[in-house]
């Protein structure tokens, strides 16, 4: 798990512009949410769940969003639950809790942060206790690597080689998250989760943005840098579904009866960095921050997947080098790097 | 607030054996607290905090006890904060709980442990919400350093030179600590702390635990090695309060009819490092045992008062080198070490 693990001490919070606006769309979507869900008996606090915080920057608009349409209904005090694998870096998330600007606990004494350090592919907070929920770019991480993927760094889509093992796994997981977080919803409790997903003719609009990198490995590979093993086992363990797949837990048996899909919107995201770029004609600068986006959530798993007698040195040294040379190639050729995420919301409902 | 922060890394809890039994005292009155504890409504999870509990192994025992007794009354979930600063070592508290044999939630799918990073001097969880409180070895520690100590480097008793400052911010401190878990208990919720105290006579038994550093630190000073002006900022920020002052607050005007103290034990606690170095007669192991612990939570408040110049390889070096030098002079000394400290716990109910 420490493999997907985000980069730590405020790096990935940097870097994480683009997250923040493929889930801008959501918003509305998580007031609509904190609107109309079940809450606590009137004596309890009531509790909101945001799955995969990773350091908190991003999660800040959502729960104020949702705090302040909760705050609208009701006083009562509000714990927000940020959940995210053992190995994140908290102290991050606790600080920005405590000193960014825009947080939603800054001035309001009532709105309690904490955190669970535990996968969400397990129960991780008490059943029938989360009045609404929040999830962002991160229920498209799997559960695991369910197979080597030996020619690439990442088969995110159907149309990826290599893909089918992804494509399974990431069913899987989808259906678990979902039914765990059905058992963690009060009734009336609702949810919303915001996941890359592909359009029907099965696109995600950023199929290309582990290419530069790719082409790095091998280069390391030819120099002798790296071995065909190492590289073998370098993977990010993404995979987005389609719009079918995404629904496909709803209606299974097992969760038919106990949840209901309230919207599912989609959309396609215009890509923040490559704006900048339009307005700055600055290269270089959005050749380092989409390394910078880049490298916040895919070095862990790339370069921590390295042979075991790799030092951390070794290792950053080899990443310092590869996420190096793309942003020379992507000062060269900005065009390569220019995305349009296909991001899909789905709003649910306990019953 | 960062100075008082534990060594991370496992570091603290592989050198808590003393602080693990100068608390062991105090499982049985955690127990009925957990028994008489007024619990949340049926349909929501019940609430213990764990004020102080740094990256988590010394908590496993007394959460186990409490959680024990909860579930000999009442199936529900339940819900642990473990409230530490946020700067503390929160990914190892998580891999604690997931990974140690005595983890009180292996086997107990029930039971969510969840941390809260900050300060517990202000209100880090929703009024109302606690059922049963815990705090062990944490509540001495000051909010802030109160005045500088020139001469030393702690004034842990009123007998110690320089300790009024110290004293009067101890007692206010502790005030703000009850007013704040009164606050948060809720009505017939019960809560222990465990804390260092000195007896009638003033004593605490530990008085003597930074002499020995202090002189390498004075060596230091002297070889050029350390300034004056770092030397004067080094201090631990403990303070130990005596019986009638840590009932203070109970019988305080602001707290008195919200606040019943129900028990308050206290206790010499036998030194468990010295009772191995008897029956071991091993005086090396002793003194590496000694140092590992005082080192754990000295280190970071004493060796990160240095000035900004200094790096974080010069600040380890300088440690290293007082600690070894400390290492060597109490396995010639061993007496020299030996603690028999006086530990108070506390238990009370909100009315
Ligand atoms: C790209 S970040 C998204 C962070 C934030 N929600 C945002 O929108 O920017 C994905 C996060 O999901 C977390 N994550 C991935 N798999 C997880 C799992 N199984 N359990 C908990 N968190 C997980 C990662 O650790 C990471 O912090
Ligand atoms: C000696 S450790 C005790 C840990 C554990 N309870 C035990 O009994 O071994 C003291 C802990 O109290 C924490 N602490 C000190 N001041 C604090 C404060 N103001 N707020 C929260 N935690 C604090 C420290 O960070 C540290 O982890």
């Amino acid at each position: 798990m420490g493999g997907t693990t985000m980069a730590s001490g405020g790096q990935y919070d940097r870097h994480a512009r683009v997250q923040a606006s493929a889930s801008a769309f959501a918003l509305d979507i998580v007031r609509r949410a904190a609107e109309e869900a079940a809450l606590s008996p009137p004596s309890e606090p009531i509790a909101l769940a945001d799955y995969g915080s990773a350091t908190g920057k991003n999660s800040l608009a959502p729960v104020a969003v949702a705090v302040e349409a909760l705050r609208a209904r009701d006083p009562r005090p509000i714990l927000v639950f940020h959940v995210d694998q053992p190995e994140n870096d908290f102290s991050t998330l606790f600080s920005t809790l405590r000193s960014e600007p825009q947080s939603y606990s800054l001035g309001a004494p009532s709105v309690f942060g904490c955190a669970v350090g535990r996968s969400f592919y397990e129960p991780v907070l008490p059943t029938g206790a989360v009045s609404v929920g929040w999830s962002s770019a991160a229920a498209h991480w799997l559960s695991r690597t369910p197979a080597a993927l030996t020619e690439h760094l990442w088969a995110p889509t159907a149309r990826s080689p290599g893909a089918a093992p992804f494509a399974e796994q990431a069913r899987r997981d989808w259906h678990s998250f979902v039914r765990l977080r059905a058992d963690e919803l009060r009734p009336g409790g609702q949810m919303v989760v915001v996941v890359a997903t592909v359009d029907e003719h099965g696109v995600c609009g950023g199929e290309h943005v582990l290419d530069g990198l790719d082409h790095e490995a091998r280069r390391l590979v030819s120099a002798g840098a790296l071995s065909h093993e190492e590289y073998g086992r370098m993977v990010v363990p993404n995979f987005f579904l389609s719009r079918p797949e995404l629904e496909g837990p709803f209606a299974h048996p097992e969760l038919r009866g106990r949840l209901e899909l309230i919207e599912h919107v989609r959309v396609i995201v215009p890509d923040p960095l490559w704006a900048s770029f339009e307005t700055t004609g600055n290269g270089a600068a959005f050749g380092a921050a989409f390394v910078g986006w880049l490298r916040a959530f895919s070095e862990s798993c790339l370069f921590g997947a390295l042979g075991p007698g790799r030092s951390v040195d070794e290792r950053r040294r080899l990443a310092d080098h590869a996420y190096g040379e793309l942003g020379d190639e992507i000062r060269r050729q900005p065009e390569a790097a220019r995305c349009a995420w296909r991001m899909a919301a789905l709003r649910f409902r306990k019953r």
